[in-house]
């Protein structure tokens, strides 16, 4: 059994649930991208400060449970740089995070990006097994 | 087919996503509880004002996708009032939140509370199917 | 002496403070409204929510050190609701908000609002003295 | 003239303000610490990622208006490591953060630390002139 594996096993949190450990991995995944979107949304932004807003949040996603691996991107692209002092600040939309929880042999993919067909920062699973 | 159905049966998001209809129950149910947590927790609050921020949060939390139905309540309780001004903050501990979330047939029930057991605030499926 | 006059009189946390107490009743009021931005913004959102939205955020205001009045509108004419599932978020330029704050027998009044010359959010002493 | 003389002579912004530059630099002092605080708050956090968070939020503020020196620590001896999976949460009180505001010839260093004696997380100013 993997390493993984035996660490859900004992996981007192188990008991809990309700489904199987694949839907508790789409939920987990669901539970990542809801966090990082409504604490960091609003945060004050340049392209120089981007890179230390990215690092942090990924550091910050890597504590929480069952995280095997995150990335999380920002669009300085799209960012908005405005008004008399020339700042920006984090939206959705130049939010492009793919966060990968495993539970006991389950796994699943969550991202977040901008879809422009949608007009809309569309968060998806990108695998789940 | 229900409404529900016939509704995602439309939805252009679904093109997006990897796995079925309940994995995405899951997930989303995780968005939603993730979003709640982390967009109010370090709210200004005392018993007075909880039930206004109770309600706000319902009403944010219905107009997210596949919503069906949403229930939050504040711990007073369990708040710390303190300091000069007497007041408290919103924290994890203090919210005990169940959310409902339709995908075509399947359904998934996300639940926060603090569990003293493990001394968390654990997010959970309580249903899905 | 007016009442609050007299409770400044005895607030503990007089000492810890320098200037006087206009300097205090501008900076007291600059911490609300950079605490009703950062606390809020992403909150989702329709026309229909705003009301318990600016209800929830002026009744945690009125708990803060020193706040004597807040008023909060959430401007959902300039709203962008959009994607798939029609809703919106909050973000700064929505918000008009102006909050009063007395310090002993100082007082200031600082304002939130969109300043389309500016194309900025523009949070401003509107009253002090 | 200084250099942050001349800028505040040409800010767009300055006639949407009562007061003296004195009253805006505490003003804007307050705005600073607010945020952080309402911005952060909930962020997940353990020993080993507090550097991170502790940069980013320097980082943002000092994008923000008029701001000539911010420095932020999160006390990690004071965090509350807890529950299955062993993190914490930024809390008000871990929260050491010294930001200081220049607006033309007035300055204003604004403060935000737990005090013991008050049980409370103050946010203080400690010089204004």
């Amino acid at each position: 059994m993997s390493r993984a594996g035996t660490a859900m096993a004992n996981d007192p949190t188990r008991e809990y649930f309700a489904g199987t450990d694949r839907d508790r991995a789409a939920f987990e995944a669901g539970i990542k991208l809801g966090s990082i979107v409504h604490q960091y949304v609003g945060s004050p932004l340049t392209s120089a400060t981007a890179p230390s807003l990215e690092h942090a949040i990924e550091a910050a996603t890597r504590v929480q449970p069952l995280v095997e691996r995150v990335r999380v991107r920002i669009d300085t692209e799209r960012m908005r740089i405005r008004g008399p002092y020339k700042y920006g600040v984090l939206t959705e939309d130049l939010l492009d995070v793919e966060v990968s929880v495993r539970v006991g042999n389950a796994q699943a993919v969550g991202a977040l990006r901008y879809v422009p067909e949608l007009d809309y920062p569309l968060m998806y699973l990108k695998e789940v097994a």
